[in-house]
């Protein structure tokens, strides 16, 4: 990954594969002053996709940053049918914290932002318990406690959706947050709701992935973080990694092991989110390194 | 692993969890004139089942090898309702290739049988395919090709099991073996036919599992290594692995990076199998390292 | 690792190797009343050393706590010139943290300490830089500011370790603490003092690893956690572990990634500190798991 | 990694980073009618180094495959003093083997080559033992024998080049060949001697370090495959791997795990090699992966 003092611009684009469609985009980058620090591109000739990532220098770039867009969509996206998002290095996302009884995965992303590790900004914590109220307060961060029952489930997700509004979150990540989020809910955040699953997922979906873990033998056991989508368990995942474990573990030793792993594998996709190095298509994730 | 020049004996030992049991067996070895070298022991105290390994010196052991297994069984383990084996360091085991098309693994056992890696007789290989038939006898191996078709399925399973009794074969190596074996054919070989499966189980289980694999977009791969029960996929796990695999690998790239991981997952399940450091209970392993 | 509510002790021993020596120990304990959990127990061939850990339940034994040692000592480790360390379940050692001013280990372990994931108690942090005090005592831990220079480094040490006595600090962990202890500090605490190196060693060691290891253009990078002695960088490994890296790795990448690396490797090294996991010999060390 | 059924061309770039590189050779690939199929670009922002790797579709591409070269030197390349390589995805590049006694790494090449897995021509192997002689010539592969002492190394190496241009070679494999190539011998083909080397450079360069290895008390150990260079153990790193070790792993134990890491590690190496994803510069590799 290139690092440059200057401001720089990253295009993430798809579309169906066609001849020419490099060299319009950097035709269009190149003509117009951009230096390109960075490009990736590669085709799904299954599915007959490209996909590119392209970072460029802004510096003598003549396109003014809030005209981008609109001249990259008339002059390229366009004929191509490309999706396309645009993102700028010096932009500091929102993120809204969500959280339960678990710490671990938390305390972590706490750590990270307090010490600068993230260009985040995380003005909003949000919790269906009290327990990480103390821990987000003397870190200055608003804590909204919303209790949740079978008979208020509606209506509180309708504050929180208020809530995130109110403090302008672009994304959420879900910090083992042990609560089922509604169709709707996940729709007002298409690909920004980052959760993790302590499991090595397909294998052992659902609520208690080490017991399962445990019972069936397996030698290693994993984490993964996905998108959030409708269905349970089976948003586009961004991260997944493993670890070693032994008969003489016990299904609390694959907790303790795994909550290192969660939190690590939840921390790289924050970090990919962040650095826009995700594009999603088909419920499959591109993730640009 | 200790190694020693002299002659050594190993016990792999279950049974319900009780006082005395440790020291019941060391007492045997000792109060015998055995040296012991290695000793592993734990208690699944969920199920309070204990589990041993324990490895001695049989330089100046009093009791002949062919009566070991008589003596511990009347002295110790009756008592403590044990399960056990007993294997000596100079023991040649002999294995049963069983092999169809696809040949990395099958050729990686016969290239570390040709090293001399394993301590391991290899004096049969089965096939329902005739590819590998030059190679097998080029090493100057019985290869006996038993093609399969649903007619005459259980007519060429007696035949292979025959030419197993035959053979004097101990174990069998399901080397990519693209068949179901019967029940029956299992229930004459148990917790002795290892087999490779080309996912991380219980991920994945079937047929086409890179296939599966690409299409859930998952971000690592893996092959599992266990022995074969009458349920397809879903023996006790002995190994398994991991490889990282990125959105630009097609299912082909999955294929070509899990070749390499079968053949290592399964190369070291044989190993743990030669070395005695097996033992199932409850149709999970424990593997003494 | 078995989990039993009631009371265990642990012996970790060492000694030449000799026949008798597991039934001896096994003895002492079963006669005494002692159910046996784990035993985990090799010998060094080469160097023809005994290494033991040992685990058991202490409801039914019949030796008060604080005489088990002598007793153990008389009636077994003399015969045998153990060296023995005995250590028990409901022990809580004393931390203390050497910190200088990055923070990820540093927060890691107070994550962890707050979490309540080790049984531990943290009275003292020490550093050479302020910038983590507010962190220390929003938990309530002490925290002494000494400032380090060429001309006042005997005289700072000297009150380290007044204060690692007044705070009766079983054992040390230095969290990137960038400064060189004495010879004389360090026998003050031989094999309790834990140190996190931020490089695969013994490749890189000294002051700059990721820059060594970018110009030098490995494709994986490490960090490894030793015993501190007087020799820099050359102490027992207690654990290793390692990320893949790329030609588009900047140093800058290397360090944000050795910086998730760093703050686990600590973190097990810790842990296996605290569960008497650890046995020193000749330099290395031994890890019972 | 993109396959296509029909003929494409890979160009390997590095130069003086500027404006308008990328734009130039995208230019020159669609104008002339080709379909880039995969594009892999960044620059090393400390040296100012443009690197990429490029592949196109030349179904429909106007200029003959003899010509490209020529055309792309005059039109783009000389413009920003590029360093270039062109390939094209039919060519069957010609490997020599060189091996030893040490079987593992060449089994594992021969049982590949058997497989069909490379796209390589493997006409001469070279020994200076006549131990896989045998194995070699079932395999149909021309074995020359040549002997090594001090009297006659400058005579026999004289011999290896003259055999290596009888046989058109393209580059070298040393599989485990445990002698030293002159600096003469190596400058016949730069960055086209691809070695093994059984540590994890730059910790234990030399001859035994799984020794060194075990003496230090390492927790991992690992491989390392390299462009061999005038300078022992220190040429450009193509790829490197590890595996977990422990306390009771003796040097034979190490040297068991470390021969599988080997021959998967010089593997992976000897693919990239074949697949044009290496690029050398300033003695580090760019892996295009």
């Amino acid at each position: 990954m290139n690092n440059t003092a200057s401001k720089s611009a990253v295009l993430l684009i798809h579309c169906p594969d066609q001849k020419g469609i490099v060299i319009s985009i950097t035709e269009f980058i190149f003509k117009n002053g951009g230096n390109i620090l960075y490009l990736d591109q590669h085709v799904d000739t299954e599915r007959q996709v490209f996909f590119m990532r392209i970072e460029w220098d802004l510096h003598d770039f003549v396109i003014a940053d809030g005209k981008i867009g609109e001249y990259f969509e008339t002059l390229v996206a366009k004929r191509f049918s490309m999706n396309w998002q645009l993102h700028f290095s010096n932009e500091v996302p929102r993120m809204a914290l969500f959280v339960s009884k678990q710490p671990h995965c938390f305390y972590d992303i706490l750590a990270r932002y307090e010490a600068g590790e993230w260009q985040v900004e995380i003005p909003l914590i949000i919790s269906n318990h009290t327990d990480m109220q103390t821990a987000a307060e003397r870190q200055g961060i608003d804590f909204v406690y919303l209790p949740l029952s079978a008979e208020n489930r509606a209506e509180q997700e309708h504050k929180q959706l208020e809530l995130l509004q109110e403090y302008r979150i672009d994304f959420i990540v879900l910090a083992r947050y042990m609560q089922i989020l509604s169709d709707n809910f996940i729709d007002n955040y298409p690909d920004r709701i980052i959760n993790i699953h302590h499991s090595f997922l397909p294998a052992f979906p659902g609520a208690r992935p080490y017991h399962s873990a445990h019972e069936r033998g397996v030698k290693i056991i994993g984490a993964t973080s996905h998108y959030a989508t409708a269905e349970l368990d089976t948003g586009p995942i961004i991260e997944q990694d493993v670890v070693r474990v032994s008969h003489e573990n016990s299904v609390e030793d694959m907790i303790r092991k795994g909550r290192d792993l969660e939190k690590m594998v939840l921390a790289r996709a924050v970090w990919h989110h962040l650095h826009h190095n995700l594009l999603v298509y088909e419920n499959r994730t591109v993730v640009f390194e």
